[in-house]
């Protein structure tokens, strides 16, 4: 049998403890931030019903939803009425049309959890993956705006990610830029994605994206491409807004934003940025993305998007959020965490008749909250027995064979300086839970 | 648009913030017992390749399977290649089967989430819930026997559920038990089925099915029931079982397993329970239920099954373990929590120009650990946001007005006595945190 089959699907992990650590602990430390704020928990089935999802992630994300066979009778139809989440922003807005008033006004929640895409699996890409995203639904408020990012921030810090830069733009401001250069409307689009490559490609090869595969004239590609890569070009930037109506409202509504945001995050932190674009287009107001020193690609990404709970199925309630790359901060993280919890006590058992003893040894132990582990193997070879031990990195090992039963005095076995001790049985839980 | 088109799939479930601190909590109690226990974490995908899944539980489980359409050029086939996780069991022997060595022997894991199965919907029956297995591979020891139901009876004890009972027995005694009465062998696995029934069904309907339904003679009939349900049940079932040869090896292991289980587990809580059967026929040595005064049906179970891993197709090792419940569980301890945490600070906004003082005043709350909400919504009446505040069951309310900017004096409210003072705004965050 090929090794291969007991893999797991192509593009999901299994996670063994050491993982199950990293994640847990990065999952708790953002939680415990999120709740500072106020923001509540949710969770949503795995699988929604299939017509929830479909024509929600336009052509290229429907073909990446895994799709779930009818069952019984209808399976023989190969259709399918159920799919896995895709995000957590379809299955947001199902739950405040369901819920509506039943919850609070602002909705703010966070939720984590798996999502899955039928992408082609790569070096950091999977198909199952986690998510953690954190909404305010029904507030129009830049303050809204200002708070996720904050509360974003918080959490990146938390976990130790030392040094990040959240850049920040508006759909408004993108709007003006193009009117202020005089794009043609017909192309701005296309425009405001390849220049959103500025991050990645020369400014030469961006200039001939718009000129040849967007057909915008050189001299407007020219001056474009030429003032967002100025040494000034934030100030290039603000000038050239001020002259357009959308433009001035964008430049508003940044400043209003970093107003609000910069007590709790650094003005360091915190950088205007006029190429930003961000790939979907269903944001509306300010648009952020958060990258870190040496790490490619956005740690976390989010903006305002007032009308996508409408168009997902929901009511037409404003909305804000951001997505943490979590999959991303638990690969920062896992280096610098801490390894498995070790175990206090090693509990040998050299002699059956002695094994009950030692159990409720081990309970007491374990009551008095230490990590304790009674040996479970069939050797009966005390060398063996501390092999086991020392292989668990107990602190201590407790030891008591036929000699031991005979005086009524347990061996308790510092496992580090290999030093021993003698303790009457019926004091070693004590004796142990004291040091 | 009819409301249930919002409504989660059919046996599915959302869970709003009340309910999730509910289910993390149950699950951190049990999470936290295991780890004393030396189990380590496991996460497995949701989904498997459909071939691991497949025949591995019987004809009625198969049909219980959720399985997920081929993609891409191959949707159209109609054909599933992957399946949701049906249970923990079968992820665990291709996890055992995968990395063999770099696992601790024995492998003690722990391993919680969902699993999915096509069931018809009804009361506390569920298509997407939750389980939660601990279980330990690699060792034939009746103390791991032991340790899985101490651990299982810990973690019942540290929810809070006061009133359990764990049933014993064992595969042995069961073919003892057929021995001793003379049931033919081809009716054996019939009639074990017919007898678990007596803790539901009348005596009589028991012996009735045993003979119409299992074509066992009256006589032998009447004298298995007559011997199970009468008050000396166990010593009539000890001195059966003592003249066969597998029920004195069963004897032998439920006394063992009863001396090594009761330093851990109360002697009253553990009962030798000779119609125990378990439906599942996967068992080997002991096998154990765990039941709760007025609560229906079980609340943990499991045992030692041998050569199970081997049948899911893993290596064949010794193995055993136990299942809890955990979604009655959780509905047995929903109502004894403490409801979500309730805010410190509700931060009021009554005028545009004092709110990024405010933010970050809440900023400072927050990284003092206080749980502090700023208003989001559009009104600035002071009432309105007195009801907010009250609303999120905040403790104290912050006001600052253009009044109070006036004279640098902020307002603390005490949200229960209604008491205010004035505090000026600089030392707002340092006076909160003292409460």
């Amino acid at each position: 049998m090929a090794s291969q089959q007991f893999d797991p699907p192509s593009g999901t992990r299994d996670f063994l403890a050491g993982d199950v650590r990293t994640r847990e602990h990065v999952f708790a430390v953002i939680r415990e931030v999120y709740e500072r704020y106020g923001f509540e928990p949710l969770q949503t089935p795995a699988f929604e019903r299939l017509e929830v999802l479909s024509g929600k992630y336009g052509d290229e994300g429907d073909k990446l939803i895994f799709k779930i066979l009818r069952r019984g009778e209808h399976e023989a139809s190969g259709e399918a009425d159920l799919a896995l989440r895709y995000d957590m922003t379809v299955p947001l807005a199902r739950v405040v049309a369901a819920y509506g008033s039943q919850l609070p006004t602002p909705y703010k929640r966070y939720v984590m959890g798996p999502v899955w895409r039928a992408d082609r699996p790569g070096k950091g890409r999977f198909r199952e993956f986690a998510q953690f995203d954190v909404d305010i639904v029904g507030s129009a408020s830049p303050l809204a705006d200002a708070e996720v990012v904050s509360a974003a921030a918080d959490a990146l810090d938390a976990l130790g990610i030392g040094a990040f830069t959240i850049l920040v733009n508006s759909r408004q401001a993108l709007a003006g830029m193009l009117e202020a250069y005089d794009v043609p409307a017909a192309v701005g689009n296309g425009v405001l994605i390849t220049l959103d490559k500025l991050d990645k490609l020369d400014p030469d090869e961006v200039i001939r994206e718009l000129v040849e595969g967007r057909s915008l004239n050189e001299a407007t590609a020219r001056s474009l491409v030429g003032d967002l890569t100025a040494s000034d070009a934030i100030d290039r930037m603000r000038a050239a807004l001020k002259d357009s109506d959308a433009g001035a409202r964008g430049l508003a509504e940044i400043d209003r934003f970093l107003e609000l945001a910069t007590p709790g995050v650094s003005a360091a932190r915190i950088a205007f940025t006029p190429r930003l674009v961000r790939g979907l287009d269903y944001y509306t107001g300010v648009i952020f993305e958060v990258v870190a020193d040496g790490v490619p690609g956005s740690i976390a990404a989010g903006g305002r998007y007032d009308h996508l709970i409408a168009a997902l199925g929901g009511p037409d309630v404003p909305a804000c959020g951001i997505s943490l790359g979590v999959e991303r901060l638990i690969l920062m993280t896992a280096g610098s965490l801490a390894q498995a919890a070790a175990l206090d006590v090693a509990v040998t058992v050299l002699d059956e008749s002695a094994a009950a003893t030692l159990t409720g040894i081990a309970g007491e132990l374990r009551h008095a909250g230490l990590r304790a582990e009674v040996y479970l193997g069939a050797s009966r070879k005390l060398a063996r027995q501390l092999k086991w031990a020392s292989d668990r990195h107990a602190r201590y090992a407790l030891i008591y064979g036929s000699q031991e039963q005979a005086t009524g005095l347990a061996i308790v076995r510092n496992m580090e300086s290999g030093e021993q001790r003698q303790v009457p049985v019926a004091e070693v839980a004590a004796d142990l839970r004291q040091r």
